[in-house]
């Protein structure tokens, strides 16, 4: 009983802290390397194979395939408002077929289906490929070139394709599946046996992933990899390899007049707000309580407590790439001026990568329409994420946040959880890693393996529940996931080092044929 | 021992609201009457003039008269969206001349066009008719009979009209005009000469209404007073006169990445909040800093410094009358659990009409829509609007607001003013104002005259700049205005005292004459 009202009290103490100069503030942690020294990617020897007819055999059909990537991004599929989902499933499912695939089915689950297909080989190695098939919405008038006309169109790069889903995730995912059709159409076989396990969920926080796994698990269990077709290649050429993500969960906060106050029915006459309380006040409120003055230090008690510091593998990889990033063109890339607090080098990466976000996604609530009208709204919401670095679990995390919102009496504000799942990790290790690096080194210069990077896909599934390396791989360039103006560089122009779609497909042709080489 | 914990707890938080943004915290004024001696509304006789062939004419013609106000109704007039609003402007125009004006013309202004009429009696004295044919945008989902059907469909009071812009404020002003038909039908002219001054803005802050009187302004300075038909009862048959009304200053406050962080060009991904400023979180804590945890205290230095106390002829009107006031009616039509601190009574009323308020009417700012989408967005827009007693200039106020951001260090946190224009009070001691309450005397038992309400009208055109008295008046009742489902009472059922619509329109008649006849 003491014990609690001690804490209780602390709670509310601190609580204070936050509206002003934060006496006993949170201190967002600061995170050291474990250690000096670096990885040395270049001990790892470049892959020795040549499989010259599969590559004239891309280099012959390379319109066929660029049309194949055309035509997954001219399907839409926006798995959030359920646009085109089970049209592009069905387009998986027929090209698995097409290429010869033993299976090749859908998978029902409590949303959108999954796509399943098995080649057999009759290989000794499986590998699994971890598709996503959804994308993202899109507001088309943000779009130089409209986002489903998956134009080809001129770029200071070179010819890029312009569309929703061209690098996240269609773009690289079909180029992969062009490299196996010309091994298949070459050699007759593959030399390895290929799982796929596609779903159409991705940008929904992969709700129903699992049922997708629970389906084919014991199967997946026996593979020896997971692949994720991935753009790995800045412009300049080089090279970003990951080998974790961190996890997510993604809620909504809504404040709704009631007993605490605030109109409950419906929007008021603005002048009432004299005396009557406001919903959207209390929501900017609630959300402000949950962070430091510049939004950057998350103030729920206990947040920080359980992240896993750099290891020493991931602070070697760490120290490896730091002389290779290029800040600048990061920045420019993302319109951004500086990292917050001025961070730069290694301070800025572990800041990424080690951090908790806690993020708005989106705000809204009363008159948001052209000029002018006078309400007080009876309710007002956010969509919120928070990206979580190993050791946060994601229901963990939001019951702090609940915890906290209530301790400061905010109880009265919902919070409703739309999806959440934990970090995954690989090691540098791993045989599919270290086959994807050895086929890099084969063709590009620079390589840096990231122990991470700060987005987040349901990777888990694969690494922490089925014991799996993932390792996201692929040569190419691409950029605006998320955002408008999408694109996957198609053929690099003067000066621009990453490869070009032929390019990205023999190097997947070498990929598959270097894990089945590896020991 | 519990209580202790709770009040040490209470007292914990209450201290913490106090040490906020502000370390000289601002407290909000409470405001007391100057008397306790009440007003004595019965002291003025009832009207006494009998016009029994005008209320004749009226009964005889209440068909049609239902008919000109619905046809005034589903003509849409959005001003904030310009739909409709020349058409209604047009309208207007061609009802005046069927009426007999000798003057009526669109009066073209920077924004939307004024329409002017006048009715020439030859009579010694001229009533300015105030009117606004605009109303406030409509979510069409959100009502049970469509908004611009005018349907006349069965309420638990009654018959009513259901429409936008039903009470505020076509239903009353198109019933004056009606009132004005049947006395020229019936007589053959007006017992006073009538100046109509209409706009199509008022909804958007008359920001151009200063024009209209621009351009009549010596012939409106002669005019006896100022008449703004209106619905003034309650269900219950109440009146509710209003003597003055709030000003207002309305404005967007929109963050955007830049100079100080944040993304500036458009959305990013997600989860560059870990090394990424948002916009979001710093619209937020901007406006947050604006106001007390509770959002009902302005803290902004000065903004309370102004405002004039209730004087002694407004404080006998609101002991007049308290004893009338039914507030649980009131919070149950609006859906609201109790005012602000719980106030009751007096303080409840003298806290509406002597505070600012600091209202967000909408709020906005990336992804919005169903389900997950993860992005940091470059840009998140509020819409704010202050009410402004008697003594707090607009301008003055933003500037204040201004101020107290760029102190803060939010001086990239951009402000963009949409409306703006101040108080305006009118004595009860006035002619126009003893007329319309000798005409209610006759038709209701219950006057309530106030000194002002908490919304907002550009009436200081009349009563600051030209010092004319203006006196909302009329029988009748409506409710929902800047709402869905807003309605006028036609037809009252059992129970319901409010006036229908044939007294509505007898009682303008006898205004009418009311003001012709005074000393």
């Amino acid at each position: 009983m003491r014990t609690i009202l001690v804490l209780t009290l602390a709670l509310a103490i601190a609580a204070c802290g936050r509206s002003g100069e934060e006496p006993a503030a949170i201190e967002r942690p600061t995170h050291q390397l474990a250690t000096t020294e670096a990885y040395d990617v270049g001990a790892i020897p470049a892959y020795a194979g040549d499989h010259a007819a599969v590559y004239d055999y891309i280099d012959a059909n390379l319109d066929r395939h660029l049309a194949a990537i055309q035509r997954w991004l001219r399907q839409k599929s926006i798995s959030a408002q359920n646009i085109g989902v089970i049209e592009m499933a069905e387009m998986l499912r027929q090209d698995f077929e097409d290429l010869g695939f033993a299976e090749a089915e859908l998978v029902p689950t409590d949303g959108h289906p999954g796509v399943w297909g098995y080649y057999n080989a009759g290989a000794e190695k499986t590998l699994v490929v971890y598709l996503m098939y959804d994308v993202q919405p899109v507001n088309p008038e943000d779009w130089i070139s409209p986002p489903f006309d998956a134009g080809v169109i001129d770029h200071e790069l070179g010819k890029v394709l312009m569309a929703r889903g061209a690098t996240n995730q269609k773009g690289p995912q079909r180029a992969f599946l062009n490299a196996l059709e010309s091994i298949i159409a070459v050699e007759g076989t593959l030399p390895v046996n290929i799982m796929i396990a596609a779903e159409g969920e991705e940008e929904l926080g992969s709700p129903n992933y699992p049922q997708i796994v629970d389906a084919y698990e014991a199967r997946l269990r026996e593979a020896d990899g997971v692949l994720f077709p991935f753009n790995s290649q800045s412009p300049d050429g080089k090279i970003n390899m990951i080998l974790g993500v961190k996890g997510i969960v993604y809620f909504e906060v809504i404040a709704t007049g009631g007993a605490w106050g605030g109109p409950s029915k419906a929007e008021i006459h603005g002048s009432y707000k004299a005396i009557v309380d406001s919903p959207v006040w209390r929501l900017i409120k609630a959300l402000s309580s949950l962070t430091s003055p510049d939004g950057n230090t998350i103030l729920v008690p206990g947040y920080y407590d359980g992240i896993v510091p750099p290891t020493v593998e991931e602070s070697m990889l760490i120290n490896a790439g730091i002389e290779n990033r290029n800040e600048e063109q990061m920045l420019e890339m993302l319109g951004v001026n500086h990292w917050i607090d001025y961070k730069t080098g290694t301070d800025a990466v572990v800041e990424f990568l080690y951090q908790p976000s806690l993020n708005i996604d989106g705000i809204w609530g009363g008159y948001t329409g052209e000029g002018v009208k006078t309400i007080l709204p009876h309710q007002a919401s956010a969509k919120v994420d928070s990206r979580l670095p190993p050791g946060l679990d994601p229901d963990e995390a939001l019951d702090k946040i609940r915890q906290f919102l209530d301790a400061q009496g905010y109880a009265d504000v919902e919070i409703r959880k739309l999806s959440g799942y934990p970090a995954s990790q690989t090691s540098v290790e791993a045989p599919a890693v270290q086959a994807a690096i050895s086929v890099f080194s084969k063709y590009a210069n620079t390589i840096n393996v990231q122990p991470r990077i700060a987005g987040s896909a349901p990777f888990y599934q694969f690494t922490e529940r089925l014991g799996l390396p993932l390792v996201p791989t692929g040569m190419g360039f691409g950029t605006g996931a998320h955002a408008p103006n999408e694109i996957m560089l198609i053929e690099p122009g003067p000066g621009t080092q990453a490869a070009g779609l032929a390019e990205i497909e023999k190097a997947y042709v070498d990929f598959v044929y270097a894990l089945a080489e590896a020991e």
